[in-house]
Parts: structure tokens; sequence; C-alpha cells
């Protein structure tokens, strides 16, 4: 476990040697003010398309920053493709979720509105912002994409052809996790998280009738909207998903 | 999902029909100012030991309030023997890690001074309320057993006989962790996680040479400390633990 810690910061300009990063004002507060950085620091910049670079901060000001870039640290590589649907919950525990759902390598946040969803609004700059930190600092090359929540019912109706959906089943009869997935190919996976109040029967009903679900019990205790999202995912990803190839590039 | 939450409250004191409880005054502020509950209200009470038993409350004041135990809800039953051993992290994440931990089924939580651990002090009543909360929430009939904390290298030179220890190694060397415990057996099990610096060399050095541990990585990305506690306690639990019997009773 013995790495170093890299300053990185995701940016949306493009990438590549000699060029001059603007950094907004945000940015700029953040490596002065917070990690107490000067002109001369070594941070590493990424904007999901053209890998990561090395760079060297050249001003840090009130309103902004530059910093010029050198090597290129890392090429971009596939990353894997792995949704999260999940019934928002309160504050604390949706950030979380976004910042281990990010940690855990989704592809796609998409928050969904069930029959007992009761979170009636959910702050997306809040949710980029958590999944931009975690990606920050868990060395991604990119962020997860953040949906606008959208109807259960409306997204199950448009699915993907070929994306499987993971369902986290609390009724008991669903089959284990790991022996589910062990049946199963890899490929383009969703997991779907229900609200803290559970799904409604209609809800269930209409899950268990579509080809591409398959639904599975995550063990004898209650658990968290939270857990069970992370739990899913990281079991997803040990089993049919990125985590096989061990630590890679 | 569609179960209905049940008011649960850990309680010392041994539990059988008939039963007058008493309640400390933090419970009966709990169920009276929290949740508006009054006299006559449903709830269930365990204590680790007696498995649980539904009550009424019967009074409810400042000082503390009693519940008139009525018939048992489960009986006792045997839980997993799965211990976490981690590094302790600041404030918010250490609270998760001991909720996580709880509601996926930890019996033992031990919190170790590693090299590079930068956290002083332990707050254990607040990872035992912690602890509490979870497992009421979470259908539990047991907490876990919180330790104080103790040096690494202590632990491991006690470490008992039968007990393996899976090993949460970002060093990219060890193979992953779905393949490792796919050829392992159920028993006695511990995950070790170290501190957000990670881990020094002699103690990865000491750690490899020990007959009882297993290591394996965690995937591409770098995760968090308590990401990376919760995604091995979800895999042993699905692999190898009470996770395959599916609910359970």
């Amino acid at each position: 476990m013995a790495y170093t810690p890299v300053t990185r910061l995701h940016v949306d300009a493009p990438l590549a040697e000699g060029a001059e990063i603007a950094l907004d004002a945000k940015a700029a507060h953040y490596l002065k003010n917070v990690l107490r950085l000067g002109p001369g620091a070594r941070v590493a910049l990424f904007n999901g398309r053209d890998g990561e670079w090395w760079g060297e901060v050249a001003l840090l000001g009130k309103n902004g920053g530059t910093v010029r870039l050198g090597e290129q640290r890392r090429k971009p590589r596939p990353e894997p493709d792995l949704w999260l649907v999940f019934a928002p919950v309160k504050h604390a525990r949706i950030d979380y979720i976004v910042e281990k759902a990010t940690e855990l390598g989704t592809s796609e946040i998409r928050p969904v509105m069930t029959e007992r969803t009761n979170v009636a609004r959910v702050n997306l700059d809040r949710l980029k912002a958590n999944a931009r930190e975690a990606a920050e600092q868990t060395e991604r090359l990119t962020l997860p994409e953040i949906h606008a929540p959208e109807k259960l019912a409306d997204l199950l109706a448009s699915w993907p052809r070929g994306r499987s959906l993971l369902v986290c089943d609390e009724s008991g009869t669903a089959p284990p996790i790991a022996e589910a997935l062990a049946k199963r190919a890899p490929g383009p996976w969703a997991v779907l998280v229900g609200p803290e109040g559970g799904f409604a029967d209609s809800e269930l009903d209409l899950l268990r009738k579509l080809p591409f679900v398959c639904a599975v019990g995550l063990g004898p205790r209650v658990l968290r909207a939270d857990t069970a999202a992370i739990a899913a995912l990281a079991l997803l990803q040990a089993i049919l998903g990125d985590w096989r190839d061990g630590r890679g590039a």
C-alpha cells in the first residue's frame, strides 16, 4: 500500500505536452489555501479523454491559476461500463453513495424515483462535485456521468439492449449474489438499489418479469441502501469486472 | 424489499416473556422525542444473548422508561465469526466503517496502530454507539465487540490459531480478491485494512511471511480505507460467509 499520493485535478481543457492549462478560482483556492502549494508544485491533470499529464503550477491567484504541462503520466485506457441506478436517499448517504460508486469504477450514476422514494429533489451539482473529488483522489482517469433523476419505470421502458440489471432483492427469495454472478458473463451491467422503504410490490413484480434483470440476495441482515449499493458494485467488479485483472496499468 | 421497519432497541437485561425491562434516559428520549412513540407502542428488544422479543412500551419519562415483553420474535442464532482489523481514520470515515462493518455482520472490530497511522486517539464510546445504532437498524441480534486500539505487531504476535487474515494489498502483486477467496474455505476470518498512507514496507514484509495471511488486490483504482474495508467484508460474506445461504431465518 506504500504509494505516494499525487495531487490530481480534473479539468475540461484538452491536455498535451507544453500546454498551459487555466485553473478556475476554486481549483486555485484549493491548491493554494487547502494544500498550501505554490508556483513550481507538481500536480497531475486529467480530463476524461487524454489520459493524465504531469504539470507544474505556474501561477496561483484569487481568480484562478495556470499549470504548465510536462510529460504524460498515464495514457487513456478503457474504463468499466457499469451503471448505478438508485433511489435517492438523504444528504450524507447520497454523498457517500456517489463517492463510493466513483471509487468502485461506476461509469454512470442514475438516480431514479420509485413509488416509495421520499427524497423529492437531488442536488446534481453537489453530486458532481463529490464524484469529481472522489475521482481525483482515487486515480481514476474519468468522471462518472451523473444523470438527472428520472422515473424508474421510464428508465426500464427504454432499457438498452444487452445491459444486465442486478437487482438487490430483500425478499429472501432471490439467489445469493456470489452464486448468481458466478453463472453470468462479463459485459455491460447496472446495479439497482431501492429506497429505504423498499420497492413497492408492483415494482418488484415488474422487475422480476424483465428479461435483463438478475435479482440477488445480499445475506441475512437488512442492509441500508448505501451499503447494498457499495456491496453490489464491489461484488460485480470482483467477479465480473475489472478487479479480475489485478492492479493493471 | 417490502419489509416493515420495526423499532428495535438493544438492552443489557435478560429477556423473557412477561419481563419488565427498564430503559435508560437516552433510549426513552429516543422513543418519545425522536420517534414520537408513547405508551402502548410496539417495539422489539434484543440483548445479544436471548434472541429478540416483542415488547409494549409501558412508560416513558425524562429519566427512563419501561417495556413489558410479550412473545419472542426471533430465537438466538449463530452469527458470523468475522473480525475487522483496521487502522483508525478520521471521524466521519471511522463512524462509517463501524456502521457498515456492523451491517455486514462483523463480530469483532479491532482498531490497530500501524507505522503510518496518524490518528492518535479513538473514541470507543462513539464507536460503540455507532455499532449499536447500526445493529438496531439492520435486524442484527448481537452487537459487534469493539476493542481498544492495540499495536498491529502485538495483535499479529498473538494471532489466534485457525483464523485467516485477508490483507487488502495495494502493491498490485496480490491476486484478485474473488479468485483468491474462491480457493479458500469458510471458517474464522479477519479483514485487515491499512491507514490512508498505506502500510510501511517493513509491515508488508512481515505480513507476507505470516502463514495465516491471504493478501488480495481490490482492482485497478486506489480505494480509500473505508471503501476497501467494506468491499472486502462484503466479498468475504458473499463468497465464504453467511450470504451464501440466502436471507435465512
